[in-house]
């Protein structure tokens, strides 16, 4: 297929490959000045794919007459400007369902590290401190009560392991679910409930600073937050401060408000598990996402329909 | 109650508080000089409360003429010569049950550990080394074949888990169980199989050193190890050659050989997750446990029926 697709950052061999040998690709981060490139290619664009979470702007856009299609990789897609794409009649794809499993074993697996205060007791063990007296006790997950924000498709993944785990689980979104967990329509009342709050909402606008200091204080005390949608989420600033002053239990992250940095002060409490943006990221499920992403766009070419429109 | 109760060592509070209450109780842990302190006490002895995996002897039992119980914390009763007690008439108790939950719990979180590399991933993010690119991707858990060797309580409370995890279960034990999962006779034929292989299965002599090379050959390459037995039950100097070699592909201990001495070859390995035994080791399943062994040594001289006896 002769037409150009422009990736915007480094992505997966993957999907590289499978894009090289369909589409004339043009690889921005490989360029020395990309504006200059892009100033270059601008009208020949046929066609985006992009890393969820990099900026596509309205210019970007506008500046590119011939763009049919942006397909993100990605759940999130928050960081692409859906309402001009969609004014310009421009086609926008994310890759829902095929990391759902993924990003759920990792919620599930921040929740049992910070319980269980796992990488801790891995250090303890591995410089050999186990001889001057056992690990200190820590806190049982298994039947907690679990607090999902946002009931889609991954926050019933979620659920549906934390039920193995006989977990409660109780759930807030902007609608009540046809599932059978209990609904919260106030953020409030649901942190007040539960012993883990697990976020996993689309980021975004609507949902900025969701998580702010009137969520922490119901989640108290003795409250777990988890962390597996988008740093923009929380307020990172409020966090710090209330895990610095233990006014909650612990935090598992995996996001953060300006990635790929981590503040230091996060970096330095033991009261959290911080991983580096990893839910999705094994090879099978980036394969799978990869793929969806590259399907996307070659039927949109060949006048197929879209697997994952979301504009 | 004016029975003697010796405490073998250090047991945690919720039982020592008990345990005062009800008991004359013996501390041998806060002796000076043990030998002389059992040899002055050894006569008067009701009781013996110990943690699982210190060593009762049959020498130590002969000593004792009134030795009627002794109450063993934790499930697996291995350091307890069994035979001896029954040949003396000294009941042993154990603490089944009420930590199945939990040692489910640590195996599962084990598994996600080594297949997504958490302990790592952490150090990766607490130094900073996100700002100089991505963490490499894993190995995806959900729907792996799991084989779990000793389907007993707790092997079970791990497959239901398992089973959230999409997971295909498989056991072995020497005989086969009324459960749903395929029976492997054969415990090299399961390795085979299987893509994760976890040990739950008693220790002692009859199951010493069943994890060999023929085992985790027939693991393979791809094969993850998880123990949350009794290091006995491996052959530990193998296991670290494999490890090593990258004759299988990673192993998550929470048991060793010789406790609390891990070797220094297992430490400086990245393909292992390590913890220092803590399976059941949070607070609300320890005071569980406690509790136990206090209601079997009172049921016991209170002349009802023990609760959950071994001998």
């Amino acid at each position: 297929m002769d037409k150009n697709l422009l990736i915007m950052s480094q992505m997966p061999k993957h999907f590289i490959d499978l894009a090289d040998r369909h589409f004339n690709t043009h690889k921005l981060w490989m360029k020395d000045d990309e504006d200059k490139f892009i100033d270059k290619i601008k009208s020949n664009v046929d066609a985006i794919a992009v890393m969820g979470g990099y900026k596509i702007t309205p210019e970007l856009m506008k500046n590119m007459p011939n763009l049919k299609i942006i397909a993100c990789y990605g759940v999130g897609y928050d960081a692409i400007d859906i309402n001009c794409a969609k004014s310009l009649g421009i086609k926008v794809t994310n890759t829902p369902e095929v990391l759902n499993d993924e990003v759920a074993d990792t919620a599930i697996a921040l929740m049992l590290c910070v319980y269980k205060k796992l990488v801790t007791a891995d250090n303890f063990a591995r410089t050999n401190s186990w001889i001057h007296g056992d690990f200190p006790l820590t806190k049982k997950f298994t039947g907690t009560k679990l607090g999902v924000v946002g009931m889609g498709r991954i926050g019933k993944a979620i659920a549906e392991r934390a039920e193995a785990f006989k977990c409660q689980v109780y759930y807030h979104s902007r609608n009540q679910k046809d599932v059978k967990y209990v609904y919260y329509n106030n953020l409030i009342d649901l942190a007040k409930e539960v012993d883990t709050l697990c976020i996993i909402t689309p980021g975004g606008k609507e949902t900025e600073k969701l998580i702010n200091n009137e969520v922490l204080d119901a989640l108290g005390k003795e409250g777990v937050l988890i962390n597996v949608a988008r740093g923009s989420v929380i307020d990172q600033e409020t966090l710090i401060y209330y895990l610095e002053n233990k006014l909650i239990l612990a935090a598992g992250l995996d996001v953060y408000t300006n990635e790929p940095n981590i503040p230091k002060k996060l970096m330095s409490l033991d009261n959290t598990v911080l991983l580096p943006h990893i839910a999705s990221g094994t090879v099978e499920t980036r394969n799978a996402m990869g793929q969806l992403v590259f399907d996307n766009i070659k039927n949109y070419f060949e006048e197929k329909p879209l697997i994952s429109a979301v504009a």
